[in-house]
């Protein structure tokens, strides 16, 4: 047995007994069963060891963050997660960081109720990479051109936790709890299928609110006015300093959702997030006007310089 | 526009225009129309620099051996291939680089019939990662377990091209029609969906003949007697060199099919590969007395010291 059919054992607990599963890992191939009238949505995110990941981050927070991320992208769309496959490349077989990377993925993914179906394993530099497919009833996916002017700007959860965890991370700090919202994200990827028929645009964010709210935007052919008294921002940021509020207008890895909704479905969609335990927030609404423009009390506030931090040219 | 989102255009034209694709790159997850009846099949391979490939190779060779270790996969189930998704880290933005990739990938997707449907870019040592989805006929797919004694052994076109165009790299030869073997495989993947019903077990030779037919020994519990004057050979090698004997044993990077079926099926299946224009050998059977035997002549030979060439481990 090769140290990668070593490997493969770590991961088998996380295949779950799924009966849409006829054959999961090891053979050529994953065999599933898709449900009839389904859509499938694919979506593979990848972390690399200095980019998404520093250097040294807890093996369990590369599997719980490898599933968020993933699980976060589905949500976007509207599909409830079902399978997955793991490619791993690693520098050296190291039990006790495989051990307890499989269990954080393991334990994301049965949260999730996702069977782990198949991957690949290789030696090189360190990186993971999950391709993830959920299913929803066809033609329900959640997509970002529709927004009308005047529809509700909402986003789940509070913004600038993930950057801030990443600064106390970048200055030392090493107490799990402290470092969650950067190295174990938990995007509200169940509101996902929630919102299916109720938006008119949705997005994860992850490289930053602005950013990410950007690209509905330009799908949409819109601008947005944006409250900065409403934004919901994490705990021990003050918007009233503008490094706090760049941090949560831009600093990205906050893996909420960031979506646009008619004006009438604002209380059905605080109702839906209530029952799931989501924090909702309407921070603004789409404009004809295109471009996006923060306001504090009426008063127009310039954007920050940078309006994302992107993941493909981080090296923290 | 971020560098990443240049790279992304690369790669628009490998996106097709298949109507199973609701919706292609460009959103948070890829939104896709599987057809009622059918098991789809999952399929994830990487290639890694300096692992799979050497420093150095050129960029349409990572493009095409790309889409062809997973489409040897798909072959290897029996299934066709629909979608997929690319995964490419890439330690700098240079657009002579990406565009020759994506000529590469997307020469042998269109061929395939395969619609690019969504991925991940990110800075990082270079690597790329395909997860492929085929699909076929509920509970068609071929499997490795059903081997029973005196089922024939059957090779796809030869054996250790790919090691020994491998070994022409290393010494220093760089036309590509010489090393096509190896940096560019052309497996029979079209040959898979035409053994569905007619195999007791199917593999891709990747790691090399006599390991990858060790996997199906294993899963069948049974032995095999190898004929080695019926081995199909490349154009080079004389088995009656054991260092050519061992290549195309045991050099790996062939990506052939290797599969066991009844005696009765020998006809059909020969008639099969004709119509396809692939080459097929039988080259021994599988017997109740566990291990694997050589044979020249009616008389046993030695099997090579090591049975595959483990990509894991592997640094050309």
């Amino acid at each position: 047995m090769s140290e990668f059919e070593l490997i493969a054992r770590h991961f088998a607990p996380c295949g779950g007994d799924d009966p849409s599963v006829r054959l999961g890992i090891g053979d050529d191939g994953a065999v599933v069963v898709p449900s009839d009238g389904e859509d499938l949505v694919f979506t593979c995110d990848a972390l690399v060891e200095g980019i998404h990941l520093p250097m040294g981050a807890p093996p369990e927070a590369w599997g719980r963050r490898l599933v968020a991320v993933n699980l976060s992208d589905l949500g976007a769309m509207g599909a409830g997660p079902r399978w997955a496959l793991l490619a791993l490349t690693l520098p050296e077989f190291d039990d006790s960081w495989l051990s307890a990377f499989a269990r954080g993925l393991g334990e994301r993914l049965r949260e999730a109720g996702v069977a782990l179906v198949g991957g690949n394993t290789a030696r090189g530099p360190r990186s993971a990479t999950l391709t993830l497919v959920g299913s929803l009833p066809a033609r329900s996916a959640l997509t970002r051109g529709g927004g009308r002017s005047g529809d509700s700007v909402f986003v789940t959860g509070v913004l600038g936790a993930g950057g801030y965890a990443r600064r106390l991370w970048n200055q030392g700090v090493r107490e799990r709890a402290l470092l969650a919202p950067y190295l174990e994200p938990n995007p509200p990827w169940r509101l996902g299928p929630a919102l299916r028929g109720r938006t008119t645009g949705a997005i994860d964010i992850s490289d930053g609110f602005l950013a990410d709210l950007g690209h509905l935007l330009e799908a949409a052919g819109l601008g947005a006015d944006i409250d900065i008294e409403a934004l919901p921002l994490a705990p021990g940021l003050d918007s009233a300093r503008r490094a706090d509020l760049d941090l949560a207008l831009a600093g990205g890895d906050d893996y909420e959702l960031c979506f646009t909704a008619r004006a009438e479905e604002d209380e059905p969609l605080r109702a839906e997030a209530l029952r799931l335990g989501v924090r909702l927030t309407r921070v603004g609404s789409l404009t004809e006007a295109p471009g996006l423009r923060l306001f504090r009390g009426g008063e127009e506030v310039p954007l920050p310089k940078i309006l994302g931090h992107d993941h493909a040219r981080r090296a923290p």
